[in-house]
């Protein structure tokens, strides 16, 4: 009579321990199989434009095809080595892996090149803001002495007149210009390129409602991300990139000798005050700063949280998050970045200067 | 033989004095009758937009006829008094005097209510960014407690159903929805309103190449401004609203109790982080800052420069400041807010509650 009863009371104790025991560890693993992402601070993120569009510059093909053969192109630098994918490599997420860039007699630059990918989205160009836009930024590196160094918008022009293909390419890219080949122009095509240069990740998959674009480990290192500060700073479409913050906040910056948007504006209250960089495709842009001066991207997360934030992050706070800036590295626009074949020099295109 | 000597003397002496002085001095007139503005700090803004367009709200007539009546809406509240309009009044700038605004049985709101000019075009809604979008946005004074006071999403819906004038207008704008009538589809109208709301001023004309457009005291404080480092975070094309920042960096607010944006990510990273408001019409839309607590605008430029900069403006700093500010305020677009013929109720629809 015990045995069936006992077999009876197995049998309750069994439906008990499923219900009281195991229904719960079972919803904790489904639950942390859904790692809730933190939706509040999802709202400070949007997803790539297709295009990164301005009224003042319409992306045509023309201009596009034209753009890409110029920044290609090495006949505008004062040596004809350098062009703007010497410093800004289109097929290394467009930044290189020198602190600062090697130019004209080997001259070193003073900043980080930062990466071209989807830069015409930021608020303004450079690390200090000094241009608006792509195109005016485009004109400052073939100028720039440190850089390609030619000595004037003329001597641009003059190499691009003498080239029949790009003369004709100008005339279909500029086709209401009486002179269509000039130094603007040129930085018009350029920036029409830069324009289409938009990287695309899971993030953005992510953004526009696939649920399962994110790992549980990219959704919890996103949640650490917003959880350290960092997104008070970098978001939006291009996570940063919309924003001049001072560097250095909470503990001065190693070197001050860079005062950043001070030198443009000559006003103390900007010193040391930088554009907030984007992290897009963070994972393969270092070494990481205006200065270039962090090599890896675990230094540079501990880095911003001590001088901007005033923490410090655990080693699993920082592997956290690096596992979501993983998850911005985008594709490059494989087809779209095609090395262009460029034209030949004639007799009238001037030579290089070595000295 | 002295006197033609003397003459000649003198006029000489007439030449020398008008090239030597007289030149200079006229030089100089002319040069501060054609101010210099900082041209490097103008690059960091951009003009109006004619309509703050998104990819997720179309702009169409449909929707923006139907979202200015229900910008105006009384019983989309619980004591049907209250409409979006009634805190943020479009006659009078979109703000409104008062510190704080006043809901459903006087209760009083905790921040500032912000001016919905130009507020499409801002990076996230609210002083703390917790909705992303205008559309967001719209849904929330709605079902507040202590603002509209709806109690669900269906009481909304309960009202817009039982007047068919409205349900016609929801099918219009909505065509392809099976269910026009809904909570979300009254927002998409709403926020497709305020992405007209959009006030172009001189300041428009003049970053869009008309120098003319601004009188040299407004460009002088516009330079004014600049030197004040205001323009690190006011810029872009609402001169603010695209980033958060600390308040209180430089000296703590008077008063702390409004954490920020640390109520919405419960972050102490975020404690007393505010978005960056808009200056457009900012000359209109005192009293100032998230908790309203200055009442003109002089005050609120000293204390932002002691604040945020850590500096004492003088009295000609900020009146030359607020010459310029006075160029951001723009034109209210009054066809596109004609006060709108609303429908009646009818025999289904809710009455008002009013305890």
């Amino acid at each position: 009579m015990s045995h069936p009863r006992t077999v009876h009371f197995s049998s309750r104790a069994a439906v008990l321990f499923f219900a009281l025991i195991l229904l719960p560890v079972t919803a904790l693993f489904s639950q942390s199989s859904r790692m809730q992402i933190n939706e509040s601070a999802l709202k400070l993120f949007r997803p790539l434009p297709a295009v990164m569009e301005s009224p003042d510059n319409p992306v045509t093909d023309a201009k596009v095809k034209l753009g890409r053969m110029l920044y290609y192109e090495k006949r505008l630098s004062a040596n004809q080595q350098i062009s703007c994918n010497t410093c800004h490599p289109l097929d290394a997420y467009g930044s290189e892996t020198d602190s600062v860039s090697t130019g004209f007699k080997n001259q070193k630059g003073s900043r980080n090149a930062p990466t071209v990918y989807n830069a015409a989205g930021h608020f303004v160009q450079f690390w200090d803001g000094r241009a608006a836009t792509v195109e005016e930024q485009a004109k400052g590196p073939v100028l720039n002495p440190v850089e390609m160094a030619l000595t004037s918008d003329a001597a641009a022009v003059r190499v691009l007149a003498s080239i029949p293909e790009y003369v004709a390419l100008f005339k279909e890219s500029f086709p209401k210009d009486k002179d269509p080949v000039s130094f603007d122009n040129m930085a018009l095509a350029i920036g029409a390129f830069e324009r289409g240069l938009v990287t695309p990740s899971r993030w953005d998959r992510f953004l526009s409602g696939d649920e399962s674009a994110l790992s549980d480990d990219e959704k919890a290192g996103f949640n650490r991300f917003v959880a350290a500060g960092c997104a008070t700073c970098h978001n939006g479409a291009y996570v940063g990139g919309n924003s001049f913050q001072r560097l250095g906040v909470a503990k001065p910056w190693p070197n001050e000798s860079d005062v950043g948007r001070a030198q443009v504006t000559n006003q103390n209250a900007d010193r040391l005050v930088f554009k907030v960089p984007s992290l897009r495709n963070i994972s393969k842009t270092g070494p990481y700063f205006h200065d270039g001066s962090v090599p890896t991207l675990d230094q540079a997360i501990r880095q911003m949280a001590v001088h901007q934030r005033g923490t410090q992050l655990s080693s699993a706070d920082v592997k956290s998050i690096i596992t979501w800036l993983n998850s911005l590295t985008g594709q490059i626009p494989a087809a779209y970045i095609e090395l262009p074949a460029l034209p030949k020099s004639t007799a009238t295109t001037p030579g290089p200067i070595t000295n």
